[in-house]
């Protein structure tokens, strides 16, 4: 079985990729971008220290103007972050059975409603996993933690994968920082992983069974 | 760090306590019973199979009363469902910073409110953890088949620890099984883990990464 994993490079699409390897024999880190060609860049890199292969999709032109257009029209990042998330999903849908994603508990957006999973996956005969949805912030950090290294950078500062920080730059380089000040919150910050710390083997039957918890921290 | 694990011996809680095995130094399932001596015990069969300490609780007798007190109320068993596993999960949140249980995404009861969860978490300065929020039924019996053997079981032929089961059991023993037939669905079934196929063992750093994907199927 195959993952396909929606991924960053942040903590967040980083746990997902964590949680999920031991039940695939394979995950492909797929990283989205709206055409800013460094911006995949660290995504990648966190791909290749999480150990798995990686490949990076650009939306098309259409798909980032319509955003944008969403972005200004509404004045709040919402409605567009739903729009590029759910174009992204459809497009993985189409090619894998399971298409994973690092959404979380607590995020307001973007979102998919459960009708709209549930028409997902009777169209494309595939599976939407949300490995985050039931977990809250804490928990996440904790747990990413142990396996992972990251660092939490600011968005304006440092280009990234994620969508929001995708849509901003987009909307900074056409409309100027003052534009992306009217709709996005102020001092978004986004994750970064740069260390795998810890590597996991499988083995069968139960003859290894004292090693399960074994701790590498010193 | 340790996590809890509201824990039935099913391939719910058993792919919950496999998912987050990595990410905790420690990991104790935790089985709750209305008092029928039997049914904690097939739990506490899977617990060993799965590889983790186990321990049962007993509910109160006045739950179990309020309990069978909604279900003939409601006619429906969900108030019911809702009302233990909020209990169970507040007990152990009282003993424990992390505590996890198996509802998934598709499940109409038991589940708990997005609000109550961030009370609960708060008042208890805890994590609650539902590593199956986001999956769906297919999602779950697949990943959960890679790494456990488990049967499907006649609800009314088998005893077992998982919520329906045990208020199926005490409505039984009150008012007979036709009182069953009119709250609960017909031919429940409930599954059970036999046995646990794979195990896992960490490394530290990359130079073991070549066997993270290892497979030990034939």
């Amino acid at each position: 079985m195959k993952a396909t994993v929606l991924f960053s490079g942040g903590k967040d699409s980083g746990l997902v990729t964590l949680l999920l390897e031991p039940f695939f024999d394979e995950i492909e880190l797929v990283t989205f971008s709206f055409g800013r060609e460094e911006s995949w860049r660290p995504a990648a890199q966190a791909a290749k220290e999480i150990g798995h292969p990686h490949r990076v999709a650009i939306f098309p032109n259409e798909v980032r103007e319509e955003a944008l257009t969403m972005l200004r029209a509404a004045g709040h990042p919402a409605p567009a972050l739903n729009y590029v998330h759910s174009i992204a999903v459809e497009a993985l849908a189409q090619e894998a059975e399971f298409v994973a994603d690092g959404t979380r508990r607590d995020d307001r957006a973007p979102v998919m409603s459960y009708g709209r999973i549930r028409s997902l996956e009777d169209r494309r005969k595939m599976h939407y996993l949300r490995p985050l949805a039931g977990l809250g912030g804490g928990a996440i950090r904790a747990m990413a933690a142990r396996h992972l290294d990251f660092v939490e950078e600011l968005s304006e500062m440092f280009p990234a994968s994620d969508f929001e920080v995708g849509l901003r730059h987009a909307l900074a380089e056409r409309w100027g920082q003052a534009e992306v000040d009217r709709i996005f919150p102020a001092d978004h910050t986004h994750t970064r992983v740069i260390r795998r710390k810890r590597f996991v083997k499988e083995v069968e039957g139960q003859e290894d069974q004292a090693c399960q918890s074994i701790s590498t921290e010193s």
